[in-house]
C-alpha cells in the first residue's frame, strides 16, 4: 500500500522509538531516515536494523534539499514508506513541505510520534509546564542574539519561563554550549541594560535530555557561565516566576543552591 | 537495587511506550500504574503485562493522594520499582511531590519519557512550535472560563498561538468536548466584548492524537461549534498570527477551507 509513515526516533538513541514506531519499520517497504534536525548521540543504526530486521537508508539535509525529497515521493508511490526523524517528525517544521508534497501526490500520509526535547526538558525541570512562554533557539556568537534576550524579557514580564534551544551545526558537528548561550545573552545585556540575564538571574542547564544521565543544575548565572555540563545536547530555561514547589523541584532534581529557597516566598 | 523509576507511557495505547520503557519494565520488582491524569482510550493492560512479563498495579488518584505515595515509596526502598504514568511522567505536576519524597527517603530516582500531548499536538497540527505562547486548561462550563480567554487575548496580542486542553473528570469519564469549550469561552466573549473568540475567530479542534486516525479540523468558530469530532481526548488551539505555511497545512491536514488562504499574506 502506498503511503508515507513519519516515525519519530525520540531521544539519544534507538530504544527511544516507541513500540508503535518499530512496528511500522517491520511492515516498511522502504526505510528513509535523517539525523540533522538534532543529534541522537548513543544511536546504533546497526542494532535499529536489527530489531526490524530491515535496510535503513540515511538521506542528508543537502540531498534532500536538492531534490526535494524526490527519493522519498518516489519510493512513497510504490509502497509503504517510513522517514525517520530524531524527536518528533513535525516539532521542528522542516519535513512539513515533505508531507503537502505528498498528500498532493494523492499518497496519504500519517505521524508516529516520537518524544520530543520539547516536553522532554519541561518534563526533566520539574517547572510547571502551562507557565512556560514562547521558546526561543540562541544562535552561536557570530550571530546577535537580541531575539532571544527579548523573548526572554517578554516571557519575564509576563512571569513566564523561558525555553532556550541552542544552536547547533550538523555537518561540523558544533554544539552552542550551555557557557556560551550564557555569554552571549550578557553581551545584549550589556547594550540593553534590562537587568534580564545579570550576574545573579536564575537559570537553568540541561545536559543530554533523553539519556539515562542527565545533567541539570540550577543556579545564579555568575556560577552557570563556567560550569562544565560534560557533553551535548544541551538546553537552557530561564525561570520567571517561581512556585514554591518548582523551587524545590530545582533543589531537588537540579541541584540549586538551598539559597533560592529564601528568595521565594 | 532499591530505585524508582517514572516510566511515560505515552499515548493511546500500549504501544505508546518506548522500547526503553517497556525494557525497564521487564527489569523491574513492582510496577504501579495510573490512568487519572490522562485518558488512554485503547489501552490494554493485560497485553502490557505479556509484553514486559509482569504484573501491573493500577493505583487511583484516591489512595496515591490519601496515602501520599506510601505504597510506591515503600516498594522502592525494596526493589527496583517502575511508576508508569500515561503520557509524559512529568509534564503534569502532579507526581513531583512523590519524586522528591522518594529522594529525600534517599531512593534514586530516574525518567524515561513518553510523548507528551503536548509535542504531539503541535506536531500534528503543522504550526510552528516556537509560535505558541503560555498553555492553558479550559475548564467545565460550571466554571467561568476567564482564565483562558486572557491566556488566548495575551498570546494573541503577542501573535502566538494558544494550545487549550480541555478538562476532563475521571471518576465519571467526563471530558469538556470541543463544541463545549468554544462555547463556554464565547460566553467570556459576550461578557468581555474583546475580539477574542468571536464568531469569525479561527481555531484548530483536534481529537485522539496519538491514535492511528486522529481527526482535525481547522475552521471557523461558527463552524466548528457543531463539528462532530468524535470520541475522545480532545484539544484545541486558538492561532495567532499565521505564516502562509502554517495556513498550507492547516488545509492540507485539517480541512481548513481554501477562504483561510486569502485572510492571510
Amino acid at each position: 500500500m502506498k503511503e508515507l509513515v513519519f516515525v519519530g526516533l525520540g531521544l539519544n538513541d534507538e530504544y527511544g522509538i516507541t513500540l508503535k514506531g518499530l512496528e511500522e519499520l517491520k511492515t516498511a517497504d522502504t526505510i528513509f531516515m535523517e539525523t540533522y534536525t538534532s543529534r541522537m548521540p548513543d544511536f546504533n543504526l546497526q542494532h535499529l536494523e536489527e530489531l526490524c530486521n530491515k535496510k535503513i537508508q540515511f538521506i542528508t539535509r543537502q540531498t534532500l534539499e536538492e531534490e526535494n525529497g524526490k527519493q522519498i515521493l518516489q519510493a512513497s508511490r510504490i509502497g509503504k514508506t517510513v522517514f525517520l526523524v530524531p524527536g518528533d517528525p513535525f516539532i521542528a517544521t522542516t519535513h512539513v513541505t515533505l508531507r503537502i508534497d505528498a498528500q498532493k501526490n494523492g499518497v496519504p500520509t500519517r505521524i508516529v510520534h516520537g518524544i520530543s526535547i520539547m516536553s522532554a526538558i519541561v518534563s526533566l525541570s520539574g517547572l510547571h509546564n502551562y507557565k512556560f512562554g514562547k521558546t526561543v533557539t540562541v544562535p552561536f556568537p557570530e550571530t546577535l542574539a537580541q531575539t532571544p534576550y527579548n523573548v526572554i524579557a517578554q516571557n519575564k514580564k509576563l512571569g513566564l519561563h523561558t525555553l532556550c534551544l541552542l544552536d547547533l551545526r550538523e555537518p561540523e558537528n558544533r554544539y552552542l554550549t550551555i557557557n556560551q548561550a550564557i555569554k552571549t545573552l550578557q553581551n545584549v545585556e550589556q547594550q540593553k541594560q534590562q537587568n534580564i540575564v545579570t550576574q545573579d538571574t536564575i537559570a537553568l542547564g540541561v545536559a543530554r535530555a533523553g539519556n539515562s544521565q542527565p545533567i541539570l543544575k540550577a543556579d545564579f548565572v555568575k556560577n552557570l557561565v563556567d560550569f562544565d555540563f560534560g557533553m551535548p545536547p544541551y538546553s537552557l530555561i530561564f525561570p520567571g516566576d517561581l512556585h514554591f514547589m518548582e523551587v524545590e523541584a530545582l533543589i531537588a532534581f537540579a541541584s540549586a543552591p538551598v539559597e533560592f529557597k529564601r528568595l521565594f516566598k
